[in-house]
């Protein structure tokens, strides 16, 4: 029975590197494909056995190898670990979907809302397949160095199909990765776009010369709007308060300087917003999702003071004295205000 | 109407101190009244305006003043904030209580259990008083150093009676301090008091080389066991997903060295643990908190595996190694595994 099935991870970066020696690692599992559209990055990790590129101080496991070839890599695989950013996939399955089987696994590890569409990857990717696809997404907080190094780490995959996500859960557990199962799909995937949005706004707090006890409020009390908005979707309450919730949340505002953070670190102090976003290397997700986010909670009437102003404030429209004096000045709370949905 | 109430500080901590601050920032605050054992200090804040042993660098407002007259604090005080160190509420409360007026609310601001007499301080005042005095809580993410710089701060004020955190939330708001009101007393409570043995581990991940992942997985996963813990207690689950639960864990876990989470670095790193607590200046609390824990879990049955093998880790049970692998090779679960509470 071990060592018998096969994982093709789909994009050899720094995530997609760190799953497959996760999967690797999996008693079931007996080898692993990525696919990779770079010769170069191809030929080393099955010759060298390393990625040049990402991770690059890492052996890989002999039994993961590479190809620029996407059906010799989906050739017999009993998983699929999509790992390819979430700004790429769409194109990527409109040129490709007649080699993927419908029928295997299919987990998406990449998170964030597609700008373009405002669509969550679960939903384009249930149009693509006429809904027929077996859909797991995978979230939690998980640096890929920290993957590849055997710390512990937990994620949760959620799919609506329980024997899909407990089978994911069978087949890419090990002794350093623990995963959860659940089945708020849509939840655990706006979780892990609005994290980047939060990841700004704890970045514009420290800019702006605010403690940790300002991140800290900020962060707890942004779950709160995050399942309000969420709620739209249809998502759980619960989701938030997980792995892919608080879990990334911490990770993404307290563990590390990332894009959405330095953004909002530049903003907190004042530098224009245009300057910073010509400056920076690569997309600030959380910008555009903001925004997105920004629209949808003003035409749906979405209870969501925090992101409204942090936007308006990266908007300049309101000083940063205005914007923390009509947060600190709203109607007194109980701190779980119930809903109509809470009390039905 | 405005300035005409009087609000009674007892202690003169760093935390008295600041509470002191936020009070007269609110507009039916007219004067603060400081109770200290200590008369230089009491002297200094009378006629410096300043705390000499406690954020010493901030000049305080002319309406705060100090006393070591206990009587002369509590008359005509329309609030009594207690900032008394929770080891040392009980004796205090023991030697006093016949000044205090039951009718006044009694917000106490003190973290942790009274570890005499493993009780929480809602149950040991309840017995003092009969069950007659005005409770509240007070907690949340509040560096006192913060609350003094005027860093805009939100905590959850939790009474049994409704009234009573009202009267609080009304009285001691700010431009600064935001409160939320809750009525869950014991689960308040308890988050302030588990969150020291959170920080302990989280510590010990720390220390023992493990990152982010690891260490807010630990934080997300403990608030179940929290959870499981605190039902005994009669708390509900929401309070740890609030400003109490998670927001005072990132302060206490992410945000400074505090004497718990130094205690766990060096248990992490391997010293003895005999050697760090004789050397500790000052009680490192989470430690007989996790033996009470660990103890009444056991007698109770709760399913706390990261507590348990966090305690039996410190005391050196098991290796580092074995500790991680129980954790990680648990049965496979679902990420909210239902309660028998939860299904009624």
């Amino acid at each position: 029975m071990a060592n018998k099935y096969k994982v093709c991870v789909l994009g050899s970066g720094a995530f997609g590197t760190a799953m497959a020696h996760c999967a690797i690692n999996n008693p079931y599992i007996g080898r692993v494909q990525i696919y990779a559209r770079n010769q170069a990055i191809v030929e080393s990790i099955n010759q060298q056995h390393r990625n040049p590129k990402f991770l690059s101080n890492f052996t890989l496991h002999p039994d993961i190898t590479a190809t620029t070839d996407l059906q010799q890599a989906l050739y017999q695989a009993n998983y699929v670990l999509s790992c390819i950013p979430t700004q790429e996939l769409h194109q990527f399955v409109q040129a490709n979907k007649q080699y993927i089987d419908t029928k295997v696994p299919f987990v998406s590890c990449s998170k964030g809302i597609i700008l373009k569409s405002g669509k969550l990857i679960s939903q384009m990717l249930s149009e693509e397949f006429d809904g027929k696809l077996r859909y797991a997404c995978l979230s939690g907080p998980s640096f890929a160095a920290e993957l590849m190094q055997n710390n512990p780490s937990c994620v949760v995959v959620a799919s609506q199909d329980t024997k899909t996500s407990k089978l994911v859960q069978l087949g890419l557990s090990g002794n350093f990765l623990r995963i959860f199962t659940q089945s708020d799909v849509v939840g655990v995937e706006l979780a892990g776009a609005l994290k980047n949005l939060v990841a700004i706004g704890t970045g514009v707090l420290d800019g702006a010369g605010f403690g940790i006890n300002t991140q800290t409020a900020y962060v707890t009390r942004s779950v709160g709007e995050m399942q309000r908005f969420a709620r739209i979707y249809g998502a759980s309450k619960h989701t938030f308060y997980g792995l892919a919730g608080f879990g990334d949340l911490m990770l993404t505002s307290f563990g590390s300087l990332s894009r959405n953070r330095a953004f909002g670190i530049k903003v907190g102090k004042g530098e224009k917003v245009e300057d910073i976003l010509n400056e920076s290397k690569g997309v600030v997700e959380g910008w555009p999702t903001l925004e997105l986010v920004y629209k949808q909670a003003q035409e749906n009437n979405i209870e969501m003071p925090m992101t409204l102003i942090l936007h308006d404030f990266i908007k300049r429209k309101y000083s940063k004295e205005q914007s923390i004096q009509m947060l600190m000045n709203r109607a007194f709370q109980d701190e779980f205000e119930p809903t109509f949905e809470d009390l039905l």
